[in-house]
């Protein structure tokens, strides 16, 4: 999916929410088995009834690697599942040497056909240029995490006086453009957030962190808007495991819809249309 | 494996050798098909042709994923075939938030049954955590990789004067312990090699890059090998495609026992037996 598109579902829906499907099996509602083919029913649940508030699905592989080549199936059959207007963010964080990362890039875009994927930086640029070679596909490049180990190293500073993830924003904008390039950054450090903004003022930020990590949606939207929209805010748990009973299909449609109507919001009130 | 058994394996067989199981669809022999079913047969036959010089697997992930869910079920048949003798090293370079890295090191551990996993550190300490929760399993670390690209991060100087790749180290190494965490040190870096070893004298490093990335396999013995072993030399695309014909086998046997008896030679004359 190309920016353009993208940014016009966005503002057609007046939303920029994104929904985590990660299907972990310790968190589905009672009346789900711990069994691959119940892990792609709840899947096909959470996309119906959260597909009218959201533009994006993000599945995170590690909660389909759990089951090995059958999860995997899951996952190709989940992304079939997702409908083709709304974008698809594999969340892999792979990186490798060029000629591996060249066959996870032909996983994840040839094979599953996700739109974009997430990447780690740490291996620097030939890690991750062969994700580039596909178009209308997006490199989502890690800058700073929402987890509490985002402080180990992403906060280092430099002799430069730059913060690593600073650094690790500006070298990489370089390698890709703002219709391929997209970076995380966790809703849990606002603050970060208007200095990014500073480094990449057009480029889309993937947002995770919102809901269950205590990011703030109200905050996020302020300092991360841009005119041609440039957030995608990512909400998982607090959407798709909103409740374990019966409900749990109107407990998501509703917690999604709550995000949406938050999101309209701001889009008026920052007069993004 | 535990270390003990890891370091007997190593001196019985006087070899450090690991063999990098990158079956790369483009550069398999002429007489493989591109299908998932050649791809486990290639690999049978490289197992089957090498094991008696090495005394460790390392699956490539990228390799088999490029395939998805059919490519899973051949890295879990790639896997059970190894030998109870060797060590597997699941190369998926994983990490994510907590809750998530929990299901990558279930997919790896529980599922798949390999002995170690590598790890990517950007993401710091919670990130790599989840993966400690195992048994005689280890956690292999990136610290300095052997492509072109560890230079745009991994060698920036903080404000300590240190460089990034000695801080993960350094941080890294108390994460858990010599028992259960090994280092990636790229073979072209060899002058580090020296001042990694001062950081992490008795941990167990896993070097790739020699052969085909030019890695000069007398220099890293020289510089890593330690009264306990400590290294693990990983060779893959030099050894599994050293033809392309029907002496495939002959050669990838040829290309391992050479690095064998050069092994063989470093452990006698730095008296490590």
């Amino acid at each position: 999916m190309n920016r353009t598109t993208l940014i016009n579902h966005i503002l057609e829906k007046k939303s920029y929410l994104c929904v985590g499907l990660d299907p972990d099996f310790n968190q589905l509602p009672f009346s789900f088995a711990h069994t691959p083919s119940d892990l792609l029913k709840f899947n096909k649940y959470i996309i119906d009834c959260t597909k009218d508030s959201c533009v994006a699905f993000k599945p995170n592989f590690a909660f389909y690697e759990t089951m090995g080549s059958a999860g995997w199936e899951v996952l190709q059959e989940t992304i079939d599942y997702i409908p083709s207007t709304h974008f698809i963010i594999a969340d892999a964080k792979r990186g490798d040497i060029g000629n591996t990362s060249g066959n996870y890039a032909h996983a994840v875009f040839n094979h599953l056909k996700a739109d974009a994927i997430t990447v780690a930086p740490y291996m620097g640029s030939d890690s991750v240029i062969p994700f580039y070679n596909y178009k209308e596909k997006w490199v989502v490049i890690l800058g700073l995490t929402s987890n509490p180990g985002s402080k180990d190293f992403q906060f280092l500073t430099l002799e430069t006086g730059e913060k690593l993830y600073q650094k690790v924003i500006k070298e990489a904008k370089n390698w890709g453009n703002e219709s391929n390039t997209m970076f995380v950054v966790g809703a849990t450090h606002p603050n970060e957030l208007v200095e990014i903004r500073q480094i990449i003022p057009n480029h889309f930020l993937l947002i995770p962190g919102v809901g269950a990590q205590g990011g703030n949606l109200e905050e996020i939207s302020k300092y991360g808007l841009i005119k041609e929209v440039g957030l995608l805010v990512n909400a998982g748990r607090s959407i798709i495991f909103a409740s374990k009973g019966n409900d749990f299909e109107k407990a998501a449609a509703l917690e999604a819809n709550k995000m949406h109507l938050e999101m309209k919001e701001y889009l008026e009130k920052y007069d993004i249309a």
